[in-house]
C-alpha cells in the first residue's frame, strides 16, 4: 500500500461530474466504497445506454492485500445506484442503504440476480461500523426522501460526506437536515468536508421544495381541463404535492409511466409516501372522466421519446392522447443536453393544444442541489481543516473552491481533483496523490466495456456520411468483370436518386480493374471510391470493396 | 391568387423557430421577401451541415403570377443571411441592406458566383419602394450592429415588423432604438405588429450591452495573466468593448479565428467598429510579449471543436496554447443544444489551468433579444390592431400571445402559426389560412435537399449499432461455400475482440447455405445474421449479404 499512514479518498470514473458516481475511502488495508451510481451518455456517445465507473483498480487492489468492508449508498437516485449489478458482480461486498434507498437497490439487485446478496438497512443517525471506519450517518434534504450524508470517522480524523443535499427548512417530508449532528461534528472538530458543488455557480439559496405548492395551486384553480404533471419518477415528494393538490381541487390522480409506477409501489409500502386510495383512478377510468377532474402524473421530462410525456406529445401513447384544453406542467429542469429535445417536446404538445408551464414560466420546479449561500452554510457550520469539493463538473468544483477560499480555508488545504486522482489526509496535511487506472465504461445492450474509441469513432464517421460495399467478381481467365459491381450503401445518398452516381462508381471500378498492376487491387478500389465520393458529394463514406477472382458458374 | 383583396404574410421554412430564417409578404401579384437565413442542424441530425428554408413554393408561384420585387435582409447573422447564395441560385431578384449587413452578404454572394448580382445599400431611416410596398425601415438595437425593422405601407394598412431587436438605451455604439419613429408609426395607426419573441417567456428587461464594461473592468483589473475573450465573431460591439478595455489597462489585442478575423476586417472599412492601428498585434507577436500585456480575441464560444477555443480546450491550436495563470471570458451563452459542448469546453480549459469566466460566474455576456417589459412597451407604442409573434419557437410565440392579451390586445385579433401556414389580412380581419408545402432543406456536403428522412434514419442506426457485411461465395456445382464468408464490420463491435461473434456469424450462415431450400438466400442470410447479433449482443447493426455462385479459379 502506498502511503500507510494516510487515509485515502479516490474518486471513481465519473463522465463529468467528479466523485459523484463512486467513491473509494481507503486506510491501510481496510476500504468502503461510497455509492455506485451511472451515468447517462452525452448526445455524442452514439448508441451508448448507459455509462458505470471503471473500478477495475479497486479490485486489482484486493490482490494487494485490500479488503472493501462495505458499500454505502447515500440515496436512491440512478447517478448513485445504478451499477450496483455490475459493482457487486465482481466486489461481493455487504450493501448499507436507507429504507426507501434499498428497496430501490432490491429491484436492481434482482434484475442481476443478486437476490440473497446481503442488504443492511439503516436509519439516518445509526452508526456503521465497517472495519476501521465508524461512520454516523445523518439526515439530508434533496430531492428524493431518505437520503443521507456521512459523518466518517477514521484513524486520521472525522472525514464528512455532504452527499447531494440542500438546505430545505420546510421540505414536504417535514424532515428538515440534521443541522445538530453537524453542529456536534464541529464541536469535535472535521479534518476534511466533501460537499456537494452542482451549483456553485448559482448565487443565493435555493428555494424550498414548498414553493411549488403555491404554483401548483395556481395552476390547478385556473385549470379548466385536464392537467398533466410530469416529474421524475423519484421525486417522491413532488408526487406528495400534486396528489395534495389534487385532494383540494377534487381531482382524482392516475400515474402513467412503468417507472414511476414502481416508485411509487416502493415508496407507499415504506411509508415514504401517502395517497389515500380513493384519489388514486387507474389511466383508463381516468380517461373517461371529465376533464377537470383529474390530474395524470407522468414521466419523460428529459423529452424522451419512449416516455410517458414524449408519446404523448407525437401522438404515440397507447391509452393517453393530448386534447385541446389539457394543462402540462414540466415540474422539472432540462438535465444539460436535454434542452433541444425538451424544448422539441414542449413545442408539439403546444402543438397538440396544451398549455404547457414550465420554469421559467411559473415556479413548478426547484432543484435538489444547495446553492452558494447553503455552502457557505455548512462550511460554517463543520469549519473542517480541508476542504474537498465534489459532485460537479470540474468547472463547479473550481468556483466551490473560491467559495471556501472566502470563507478563509487557505487554498492549500483545499483539493480539486479529477475522477481516478487520489487524495492523501493526514491529521495536518491534504495532498493530491497519483492518478490511478479510472475513467468510465460504456454499457451497450449486453456490452459492458467492449465499445471503445474505435467503434465509437466508427459510430461517429457512419452517422455522419454512411457506408458503401461494393462486391467486384473478376474473371480469372480474362481478368475482366463478370458483372457489373453491385453497390450497397447506407447513410450515404439516398440511392433511388443517385444512380448516376452508383453508374460513375461502377465504371470507376471497371476502369481501375482493366489497368491495375501492382498492390492490392481492394484498396485501389477502396481509395479510388473514396475519393470519388468526396468529389462528387464532399462527404466521406466508409467505403469497403469485397474483390474476389472467380470462374462464373455456367 | 387566393384572397386576392388580402395581405398574406407567410412564415417559411423554420426548424423550430418561425418567421425567423425568411417571410413572404404577398399583396395580389405582388411580393417581397424578407430575410434568407439558415439553421443549425440540431444534435440528432447527422452529418448535417446546415439546413435552409424550403422555398420552392415560392418559386411555384411565380409560373402563377407572382413577381418578387426585391429581398429585404434586416440583419447580418448568418439565420438572417446564409441562405441568400441558395436563394438567388433560384430567385434572382435585387437584395437590399444596411451597409454592414450588405457587406457581409457581399462575401456569401460572391461564394454562390453572385457577383454582380443587385446588392442595394440602405440606410436606417430610408424608404424604399417595391411595387404596391413602400417600406419605411428603421434602426433598432441588436447584438450586431446596424439591424433595422420595418414599417411595410401595404394596401391594406401599415405592418410593422421589429425583427431581433432589444431596447437598448445605452449601446455600445451610441445608437439608440429609432423611439419617434415607431410614435410615428402609432400616430398613423399600426395594422399589425410582427415582433421578435425569443424571450418572450423572460421577465424583466435585457440588460444594456453597457453592463458588459463593468465584469470586463473588473476581470481586467485582476488578471496577472493573459486575457482570452471568446464570442461570436459577428458581436462587433463586444469586440469594440474588449478592445476598450484593453486600452484602459495596457493591454494590445490579438485576434484569432477566421470568421471573426473577416467581421472585423468588414466593421472596420464600414467604419462600425474603431480599433486603434497601435492597439492590434498579430497573435505570434502577442505570443512573445508578457502575457499581462496581452488580450486575445477568439471564437469558439459554442465549443465548436474546431474552432479557437475548442482547439484551445483539446490543445490543438497551431499558434495558441494555454497556460496557467489564462483568463479566459466566455462572452456568450450556450446556444440550446449546445451546453453540453461548452461545458465540456470549459472543464478541458480549467483543466489546462486557466480562470474562466462565464455567466453566472459574472455578466460577461447579455441577450440580444427584447424581454416581455420591452415587449410590453413596444406594443403599447405601436398600438396594433393585430398581433403576429414571430422569431422564436411556438412556446416562445405562445407566451408572447398571452402577455400582448394582457395588455387588451383580443385573442381573435392574434395569430401564433408555424412555418408554412399563412396569415391574411384585412383591414379588418387577421385570418390563419392554409398550410402550403414547406419546411426546410438539408445541405450536406454538396448536397441541396437529397438527404431525407430515409437517410437519417439510416444514419442514427449506423451511428448507433454499426453495420455488418458478409460476402457468401457457393460452389455453383456442390451448393457448398467455396471459403469461409468474409465479414467486415464497422461501429458495432471491437472486430479483434469479436472473433468468436464473427466465427458464430460464419458458422449460422454455412448452416443456412447448407439447408436453404426457397427463397432467397440473401434475405434468409441477412435475417439469421441480424437474429443472432442481437440474441448475442442486444444490438441491431444493419445487416447485408452479398450472395454467389460461382466456380472457383483453378
Amino acid at each position: 500500500m502506498p502511503n500507510p499512514a494516510k487515509l485515502r479518498i479516490l474518486p471513481l470514473g465519473g463522465l463529468g461530474e467528479i466523485g459523484k458516481n463512486m467513491m473509494l475511502i481507503q486506510y491501510e488495508n481496510d476500504g468502503i466504497i461510497i455509492d455506485t451510481g451511472i451515468m447517462f451518455p452525452e448526445n455524442d456517445m452514439l448508441g451508448i445506454d448507459y455509462i458505470i465507473p471503471d473500478f477495475q483498480y479497486v479490485i486489482d487492489q484486493l490482490e494487494e492485500g485490500l479488503t472493501v468492508h462495505g458499500i454505502i449508498i447515500t440515496h436512491g437516485h440512478e447517478d448513485h445506484t445504478g451499477a450496483i449489478g455490475h459493482v457487486l458482480d465482481a466486489l461481493p461486498v455487504p450493501v448499507y442503504a436507507t429504507a426507501l434507498t434499498a428497496g430501490l437497490l432490491e429491484i436492481k439487485m434482482r434484475s442481476f440476480g443478486h437476490t440473497d446478496h446481503p442488504l443492511h438497512v439503516f436509519k439516518a443517525g445509526d452508526v456503521l461500523r465497517l472495519g476501521p471506519f465508524s461512520v454516523e450517518t445523518f439526515h439530508v434534504c434533496h430531492s428524493i426522501p431518505d437520503g443521507v450524508g456521512l459523518g466518517i470517522n477514521t484513524p486520521v480524523g472525522l472525514v464528512v460526506h455532504s452527499s447531494d443535499f440542500k438546505f430545505d427548512h420546510t421540505p414536504v417530508d417535514g424532515w428538515p437536515p440534521d443541522f445538530a449532528r453537524l453542529a456536534e461534528f464541529a464541536q469535535r472538530g472535521v479534518l476534511a468536508l466533501l460537499a456537494d458543488s452542482t451549483n456553485a455557480d448559482q448565487e443565493g439559496w435555493t428555494p424550498s421544495e414548498r414553493v411549488i405548492d403555491r404554483a401548483f395551486d395556481e395552476v390547478f384553480a385556473r385549470a379548466k381541463g385536464r392537467i398533466i404533471v410530469a416529474t421524475f419518477a423519484s421525486l417522491i415528494s413532488r408526487i406528495q404535492q400534486v396528489a395534495q393538490a389534487a385532494q383540494k381541487y377534487d381531482r382524482k390522480m392516475a400515474v402513467a409511466g412503468h417507472s414511476m409506477v414502481e416508485y411509487i409501489k416502493v415508496a407507499t409500502r415504506l411509508g415514504y409516501l401517502k395517497l389515500p386510495p380513493d384519489l388514486m383512478v387507474p389511466v383508463d377510468r381516468a380517461n373517461k372522466m371529465p376533464p377537470h377532474e383529474i390530474v395524470i402524473m407522468a414521466t419523460g421530462t428529459q423529452g424522451e421519446p419512449s416516455a410517458v410525456l414524449g408519446r404523448l406529445a407525437w401522438g404515440e401513447h397507447r391509452q393517453l392522447e393530448i386534447e385541446r384544453g389539457d394543462t402540462v406542467i414540466m415540474s422539472a429542469h432540462p438535465i444539460p443536453g436535454n434542452e433541444e429535445l425538451v424544448h422539441r417536446t414542449i413545442n408539439k404538445l403546444i402543438q397538440r393544444g396544451a398549455h404547457v408551464i414550465y420554469d421559467p414560466i411559473a415556479r413548478v420546479h426547484v432543484s435538489g442541489h444547495a446553492r452558494r449561500d447553503e455552502l457557505k452554510l455548512l462550511i460554517n457550520l463543520l469549519r473542517p481543516k480541508f476542504f474537498i469539493p465534489v459532485h460537479g463538473e470540474l468547472r463547479h468544483l473550481t468556483q466551490h473552491s473560491l467559495l471556501a477560499q472566502e470563507l478563509g480555508i487557505p487554498a492549500q488545504n483545499i483539493a480539486v481533483v479529477e475522477n481516478g486522482m487520489e487524495i492523501l489526509l493526514s491529521p495536518d496535511r491534504l495532498e493530491v496523490g497519483e492518478r490511478v487506472p479510472g475513467g468510465y465504461v460504456f454499457v451497450d445492450g449486453k456490452g459492458v466495456g467492449d465499445v471503445g474509441p474505435i467503434v465509437m469513432r466508427d459510430r461517429e464517421t457512419l452517422g455522419r456520411d454512411g457506408f458503401v460495399s461494393v462486391l467486384v467478381l473478376i474473371d480469372a481467365e480474362t481478368g475482366e468483370l463478370i458483372e457489373p459491381p453491385e453497390v450497397i450503401s447506407r447513410g450515404f445518398v439516398f440511392l433511388r436518386d443517385a444512380s448516376g452516381l452508383i453508374e460513375m462508381a461502377q465504371e470507376r471500378i471497371a476502369e481501375i480493374v482493366r489497368r491495375h498492376e501492382r498492390g492490392s487491387l481492394t484498396v485501389a478500389i477502396q481509395d479510388a471510391l473514396s475519393k470519388m465520393f468526396y468529389t462528387e458529394t464532399k462527404r466521406r463514406p466508409m467505403t469497403f470493396a469485397f474483390v474476389r477472382e472467380v470462374s462464373m458458374a455456367e
